[in-house]
């Protein structure tokens, strides 16, 4: 599964350096995140819903170039790992074909209600089965 | 009551016209509106616990003067109109003595479960007299 | 002119009320702002090289309903006034076809190195005719 | 040198889970950071007046247990490597004496006007010698 996910920097996340912030990346992790899941079958609002939660347990990201306001980026969002317990993915940020950062976040499966650690592969069969061959391809 | 929060400005906070963005300054109005409350016996965390939320009706915002990133704001918050139903804040941001913005914001009493309008009287009358007290001050 | 700007609503942007926190949409208004500028002939980002700013004066905005993460509004902006140094802007938050928040910012024109007022109508001509097309229509 | 920054959780930092967004955290060890290059002798606001940036070349957070509003929590700032070119720090989000979460961000030292590498050691001497004096303590 391919994932790309168009972005237009905004305005309110540029600093006084002129650059879009580095904490706007992980947001636009997220968002592409969304948008991977959604390609997956199933929205994360439908995950939530369903009582199960990805939480973050770690982050990561390299910055290569800036990027400015009104630049158009595209995410592109793959799955590097997956169990029954977590996942991780990795986003490449491009603009104009052009790697301007790249980085990954760990989510652990958990129960919405009580935070506790889930096992989606019980849990959600289809979506873990559309997950690990997200991983494969 | 007097109710003044100081807040140093973040760079995350600042654009790229070097100056702090202008929808930070509903985030500020809300840590000082947070203080605000809590002098009036009762944290937010407690009253939400209780069952009681206090989501935005309306916004407004006048910009004086830019304030910049390591600034440290004095924001000095007040009752300006209560009812049964609902509260308007008012809020000035000052540096150096000077006003740099104003604003305020209107919230309706609702229900956290059921987002329907409540009663604040009736429900917690303890917090709604000190409300009061602040306004009449 | 008409213009619409689609956004879908980030996780980063709920709040723990499980809405869109009311900050957001001051972001969503510049968004918004942005393709409107664009649409009249002129990027934001070439105003700013071109020496012109539009800071903030004041910012209104009234919440209706609330909105939730992964819902695509639709956001129209309109001129609602314009002079040689200022410019109001209107914006309606629609989902559904429902008005979820509206809400105006009022900008002066200002140079970009001092921050003084500039004359609008002088210094970019076309750009001014642009957006009096817009108040009128 | 031992640099401790205390810092509330704001509401708009909340995200529907109920906890502090994992984008928040950055924004956090810039505040933390601030703090420790001001206790260094010189503002950040100095260093860039005088022609010194330290824009991020890469993010890491480990994210152990959820914070909430209203948490006041304590961010421990170290420097943990320093070179002419770039220097780490090092964060740990401290509440009630347990580690919530830590991290580390990577800065070039950079030209304010050009972006290009600069050596802190040659343009600032003072400054370069108390960051290693806070390395090596």
């Amino acid at each position: 599964m391919k994932c790309e996910t168009k972005i237009v920097a905004r305005y309110a996340e540029t600093d006084q350096m002129g650059i879009i912030h580095h904490s706007v990346y992980p947001i636009w992790f997220e968002a592409a995140r969304t948008e991977f899941i959604k390609l997956s079958g199933i929205t994360y609002t439908q995950l939530e819903q369903q009582g199960v939660m990805l939480p973050l347990a770690s982050l990561t990201c390299q910055y290569y170039r800036p990027v400015h306001y009104e630049d158009e980026v595209t995410i592109i969002t793959e799955t590097e790992k997956l169990s029954y317990a977590k996942i991780i993915f990795h986003y490449r940020v491009m603009l104009n074909g052009e790697l301007m950062a790249e980085g990954s976040t760990t989510h652990g499966f958990v129960n919405s209600a009580t935070f506790k650690p889930v096992n989606l592969k019980k849990l959600m069969p289809d979506f873990y089965t559309a997950l690990q061959a997200s991983v494969e391809a």
